[in-house]
């Protein structure tokens, strides 16, 4: 759907709302309204009173109270939908596509449900049954029913006709499917190219046979991606006998695609992914958020000490001074494998099976960075601390062992950093779990554990 | 643009590909090939010989032949176009979009460049220079002046007709722009509209007038909020006189959302951002992208490493035991924050304004991980570690201490992540380079300040 907001002309804000609200200015108001888009109305909506809102949706056309409502979060769709007769629902639900009806169908309880579901007539009913039928994150989850289905022997100008008359119904135009009496997918024909042709034309003669469709239970992450790749305006969703079932519109795969990687974010920072805005997450929200992992963290991070305490006691005091900065550098070189590779998980171009290649990649820059990281320590120890600074304590042993110690360190944090991903993929556990934070964790124990190999055996302690 | 390919038929993979081409099997070629997808048969392309390549492009069918080079990579380009002759240029650029035509040439070196240009003519150069003149990353560098322009004084059948002429040549067609002679944007007119509406009435009384559009200098990255926001397949973009210049449709903003996050990515992990694939990248890029992030960092690890040298003797040995345990958690918990704001900030939820209700919210989530872990960690310590395991070094007074300066790093930790991002910004920086691993080496610094301030009020040493 395209909607538009004039950018010459300044929003009203929502104290001029409310303004207008207390003054009863409301022919005023509903012409205001008419030209604010629904993202930008819904934003209104939150800055006013409880009274102040049941009033102004009433004041608003039966379209723009439809797409304003889709666009509220929950919280408030649920005050206004309590406040509703049943025929102000069913006013509402009849305006809005298939897919946002369920939409909110699912975050509703399950009284408001069966309000909605008492509002809408048997074939709606039946759709929505269709969709919510489907596992959450499928494509089947997030397609309409409500697209253009056309028949094998129409004609091109059978098809426009059949077009202009369901085109208000339909969630897009611009492409229709052309199935036989078994709903099987036959092919597609896009509305440019109705447009072109000649209207004598049978539909047969020029439509595309061979369509990219998805599976009614494909992971919605993938449907996103091949939007990404093909660019797709839309894409039909068959069943598993290839019967046409529904279509998926680009503006949900983009809705997709922000929340897959909003997720992704906060799990590379240990966060859970919050739902709403940050200015708009509680400080309970964001704490819960957080402090599992926090915690988990925490008490991973034990098993570095008890192996520091376990050598501490044998270790000059000196190399104590390098443990920051080899397990920080450790740290980072395996981050830096494992979001690199989480992403390419996530995007679909790395697959388990490139273990070995990612495996050899990861070998050879980690050698690269080893080489030039420790070669820097070693120079930065030797030349700076012991012979310009003079620190007695920093003998050549200790510069060898510290840039040993190093080296070993970043190239094995690149291959844990790149192949845990994979593994936890394998195994079916989300691969971005083993994002930097936990990486970091397993990595500084890692490290401590070789530095005090290399120590006891350079410095023999 | 919509393109198809039949899931149920198995994709030619290259080496099928490849072993028809010496078999000289041309015309079972063609017939493959005409159902591949632009970017299926560009990864094709990737795989087989320089000399297949050559051969095999010049298989393909002109519009084919196009779309499959738009989605090569640049070296690949690069090498075939080196190959053709100044007609086969010429036969490629006229069915290019311009948008993708920019593209290219932004890519190419100055001699490829000349054999372009010269293959266009004069209205396409003009154009092309239009495009090429804005600033990178500016939305007139990523739109195309290939839009269906409608005069104020149509009908809806002249508009109709119009758009029926001109579609092959235009990047969609499923929204025109209505201006007046000086090419001012008067409104907006979609293909469903003028399809559902009387062909009598003149365009002016059907098109939108409140158009969201626009400006020619504005970052890329805002117009692609846009799209998310209102779900466009299109958008306008106009000079600063309101003059209409060109229009970004929706799969062009899909790859800035898709490099912007990436981009993002690459910063939370101090990496610098790739262009290609991660099993595409060469280990020499791959080191070049990471190393000069571990050498800043391992840098500004000495920070920390001097400060506990600095107080590493008057310390018990007891207390740098729990240094990892407190340098991680501190390090982990401004990392939630930081990534939090930074998304925040990227997504356009959070401003510069915002910063004392950021920082806030941070204090008090802060406070309420921090009493959470430091109980943890002092229970932990005095429970488990003095009365159960008997350790005789850990008092009372150690488990204060380390539990009171995990309390106080946790609450910095998270308010220095939340804070910088914000000031970074506000000074003109990208908030992402204050990303994770920079926030943690700071933290790791302020966390040993801490410790030792709180050892030496607690302990008096």
């Amino acid at each position: 759907m395209i909607f538009a907001t004039d950018p010459t002309v300044s929003m009203p804000s929502s104290e001029e709302i409310s303004s207008l609200l207390s003054e009863k200015k409301y022919s005023e108001i509903k012409a205001l309204t008419e030209v604010i888009a629904p993202p930008d109305m819904a934003e209104i909506f939150e800055d006013i009173s409880e009274r102040e809102q049941i009033l102004l949706f009433r004041l608003l056309s039966k379209e723009q109270a439809a797409e304003t409502f889709v666009e509220m979060d929950k919280d408030l769709q649920f005050r206004l939908i309590s406040s509703f007769s049943d025929s102000e629902i069913s006013s509402i639900i009849s305006e809005l596509y298939l897919d946002d009806t369920v939409d909110i169908i699912e975050e509703m309880p399950a009284t408001v449900v069966k309000r909605i579901l008492k509002s809408t007539t048997k074939e709606q009913r039946d759709a929505i049954n269709e969709v919510l039928r489907y596992p959450k994150n499928s494509a089947g989850s997030i397609m309409t029913t409500e697209y253009v289905r056309l028949r094998i022997n129409m004609t091109v100008a059978d098809a426009l006709t059949h077009i202009r008359r369901v085109a208000q119904e339909k969630e897009t135009i611009y492409t229709s499917y052309v199935t036989d009496s078994d709903r099987h997918l036959l092919g597609i024909v896009t509305a440019k190219r109705l447009l072109v042709s000649d209207p004598e034309l049978p539909i047969s003669e020029i439509m595309e046979t061979n369509v990219v469709s998805v599976n009614t239970t494909d992971d919605r992450e993938e449907v996103a991606a091949k939007f990404e790749r093909y660019g797709f305006l839309s894409v039909p969703v068959v069943d598993k006998e290839q019967r046409l079932v529904g279509i998926i519109t680009f503006d949900d795969a983009l809705v997709v695609i922000k929340e897959e990687s909003e997720e992704d974010f906060a799990k590379m920072a240990a966060v859970t992914p919050a739902e709403a805005p940050y200015l708009k997450t509680t400080v309970g929200e964001l704490f819960r958020s957080r402090i599992p992992w926090l915690l988990i963290l925490m008490l991973s991070a034990t098993v570095s000490s008890s192996i520091l305490s376990g050598f501490e006691s044998a270790l000059p005091a000196v190399l104590v001074l390098f443990v920051p900065m080899l397990m920080g550098t450790g740290g980072n070189s395996g981050g830096q494998s494992s979001v690199t590779v989480i992403r390419g998980i996530s995007r679909g171009e790395i697959l388990f099976s490139d273990i070995l290649r990612v495996f050899w990649k990861e070998l050879r820059v980690g050698i690269l960075c080893a080489v030039t990281l420790a070669g820097a320590t070693f120079v930065k120890v030797e030349v700076v601390e012991r012979l310009i600074l003079g620190n007695s304590e920093v003998t050549l042993a200790v510069a060898l062992t510290v840039s040993l110690a190093l080296a070993l360190t970043i190239i094995v944090a690149k291959i844990i950093g790149a192949v845990l991903p994979l593994l936890a993929c394998k195994i079916g556990l989300d691969p971005a779990v083993m994002a930097s934070p936990l990486i970091t964790t397993l990595v500084d124990a890692v490290s401590l554990l070789l530095y005090f190999a290399v120590a006891s055996g350079v410095l023999g302690v």
